[in-house]
């Protein structure tokens, strides 16, 4: 089920991704559930947002592909290496990724995100499922010249717009899916998602070992290898089979 | 004048602070405004709690006093070094600290922090002040191994309870306020806080040009020399003068 966050007619609404129309619901999904209302607003309609926006954390997984991490200078780590991005680093499918002053190189960083459905605080990886709402997609945009000069990556990842996310919210992951990312229509990124170091359940655990996590929190779990600069003009599309396409253009 | 969130007959409320009662507040001073309901209530008959729950950020800023830079074998970088603490490591006023078991050294740091007031982005340092809603205590807990081997900070930095702020909001600061923290009564850590590297609307001004401040968001401005360990029982209070003590145990 493809669960969609939008603006229609001055109000911002949650809806379930029929084909081409959105069944809209009363409540929002992530916190306290929903009703459908029976209404229904064709896709065409509507303005796509950023699915969630976290009241709490979007965490982030460092070098969790191995050809990525090598590619960057050094290896996977032996436990995922967390870091944070601020909710004010988010924006929405089509929304404009704005280079900052302070950088003369940013770069995509295309990635599947988990989007946390219940407080979940030492979850063992074995009941990870039961913590996970479902999954979309991210682009972890990177000022690559600050992360490397600060040492601290938060400054690098965490300007305004830094983490377009959506398109939509789709409560089941496919086994085989593929991560790919496409800069000005190229393909720049693609494994499978299950070419991460740390999977998915190991990642849920490892976080709520450290952070409680709460409803709508989101988590990003790695970008492989080909990560690249962008320009202003610039189109990024990053999919992920069975979820969706986020595109977002740079300026 | 000294604002603080307390928990009184199942409600919890702001209130200002007038001696030894709190003046009721209707609505939250940092988003909004507030009136005063005309109620007061004894401070001994209220359970102070954190007096601000950021929704979306825990900014702190690292080696920010020359002295606690060299003993952590560094020196003060050109600009504020940026990291974020998630909302949930935040705790009140005589909460208590839970030693993770993935740690075997926590320390305490005994912090000033801002209180951001207003959507603020790109704010000169001369204007610094229009985004500054007051001033609070913190102690930025540290898992000290962990900061040492993961690299980035976000897990020695991010445990449940690791921010404790507080007691209350104070909206001015004395231009001569000094930071003490004691650990078990024994003075550990005092300087003037005009001793750090980068001042209050340095950093402001940092920050603001990386991320969209939004009001609510706290701002810890760095830990002077004297840092150390804690252990299950201790007792750790942070002082800033004029604004008051934050006292937090150990388990």
């Amino acid at each position: 089920m493809k669960i969609a966050r939008f603006s229609h007619a001055d109000a911002i609404l949650f809806g379930i991704l029929d084909d081409e129309e959105l069944v809209v619901l009363d409540g929002d999904p992530m916190v306290g559930g929903y009703e459908p209302t029976g209404e229904r607003v064709p896709l065409a309609d509507v303005r796509l947002l950023a699915p969630v926006i976290p009241r709490s954390k979007v965490v982030a997984v460092g070098k969790n592909y191995r050809e990525h991490a090598e590619e960057m200078g050094g290896e996977a780590p032996g436990e995922p290496l967390l870091f944070l991005k601020p909710n004010t680093s988010i924006i929405g499918p089509n929304d404009q990724i704005v280079l900052p002053w302070q950088s003369g190189q940013v770069e995509y960083e295309g990635e599947l995100a988990i989007v946390i459905g219940r407080v979940a605080k030492n979850v063992p990886p074995e009941r990870a499922a039961e913590a996970i709402y479902g999954y979309t997609v991210a682009n972890d945009v990177t000022a690559r010249d600050l992360q490397r000069a600060d040492g601290q990556w938060t400054r690098a990842k965490g300007f305004d717009t830094f983490c377009p996310i959506g398109p939509v919210i789709e409560t089941e992951l496919e086994g085989d899916a593929v991560l790919q990312t496409r800069l000005n229509g190229t393909v720049v990124q693609q494994a499978p998602v299950t070419d991460m170091v740390h999977g998915i359940a190991a990642i849920v655990a490892h976080a709520s070992s450290v952070f409680t996590l709460l409803p709508g929190d989101i988590i990003l779990t790695g970008t492989p290898a080909g990560v690249g600069r962008i320009a202003s003009g610039d189109r990024i599309d990053v999919t992920v089979s069975g979820i969706g396409t986020l595109t977002n253009t740079v300026r």
